[in-house]
């Protein structure tokens, strides 16, 4: 997504540990307006008339997910961070190891909202090396959903996550731009057919 | 706003603690249809075409002033609980005791998104003692922002939050259902004018 590469270039910026900081836009302060042109672009990808849900995970991938999920007529499901003593009732649950807090958390998400009849898109921010969305997608699986699709928004491709989710079959998915390398302040884009 | 009791009632359920559970459509399954009239009911009362941006806390906050910022056509900004080292730069920060996970928490904010020229409207999913809002308030005040009004979906009235914001001078304050008592399952609202 050519404005989205730009809007990368022109606000985003590399912090140590190859951490892409796009916080103006995306996961901090929020730009809604451009958020819609995204939802506008996974649409091309995905069968958004054929979803029950819009599913993603706690905390960053709430934004641009829940204006998806608007924008869609669907609900938006997020998988919480196990902490919170509210949640009664049967749970389906997994362990992810988080890049950015670099400590192992466990995705929980109440059997009460995701079942066999759903069908869902998977939404978030940022992939890096995947774990997130594995846990999102085991959590799938044990609900006996559908997948439609995994849609993300910025790829770091470098980190191989993205290509595992390319190679695994019958698996939509798609990253609205790829980061391919770094180098210094300088990011090179992953070419492809939008 | 009587749909929203309606659909408290129907919908709601009253866990140990005083804990209403409303997971199914504003805080784990988020019924993006049901918030637009959520949004247009905090239309009512604030003046949200004189405002820049809506600001929230991560994370239950998020679903419900992501809807409303994209419907009002501004920013989302929402403040980040301390423990990611992805933040550089100046920050605001205020401590805030949660409820909901019996601990103190810092509410962050980094001081590129908040200043002088903004005028924000805080928009939450609950308010208990207000302490999260009350953080919210705190950073406003550090970034020299002003305030065009708080809007809570759900007020424990009972746990008095709600009613130190109301006693404030200058501050718009408006809460769109106020459970004033919990019997067993049974819950009792606060008459007001919409």
């Amino acid at each position: 997504m050519k404005l989205l590469e730009e809007k990368i270039l022109s606000e985003g910026k590399v912090l140590p540990g190859s951490i892409i900081k796009v916080d103006g836009f995306l996961n901090h302060r929020v730009d809604t307006k451009f958020l819609n042109l995204v939802a506008d672009q996974f649409k091309k990808y995905f069968d958004v008339g054929n979803i029950t849900a819009v599913l993603t995970a706690e905390a960053s991938g709430i934004p641009v997910a829940t204006i998806c999920a608007h924008n869609y007529g669907v609900p938006l499901i997020f998988a919480k961070k196990a902490k919170s003593d509210n949640i009664e009732n049967g749970l389906y649950k997994s362990e992810v190891f988080s890049y950015t807090y670099r400590k192992t958390v466990t995705l929980i998400l109440s059997k009460e909202w995701l079942g066999p009849n759903d069908r869902v898109l998977i939404i978030d921010d940022f992939m890096a090396n995947g774990n997130a969305v594995h846990g999102l997608l085991d959590i799938v699986n044990q609900a006996g959903a559908s997948l439609e699709g995994i849609g993300i928004v910025i790829e770091k491709g470098f980190q191989g996550g993205g290509d595992k989710f390319r190679e695994m079959k019958g698996v939509k998915y798609r990253a609205l731009a790829v980061i391919d390398s770094i180098d210094g302040q300088k990011m090179t884009f992953r070419k492809f057919d939008e």
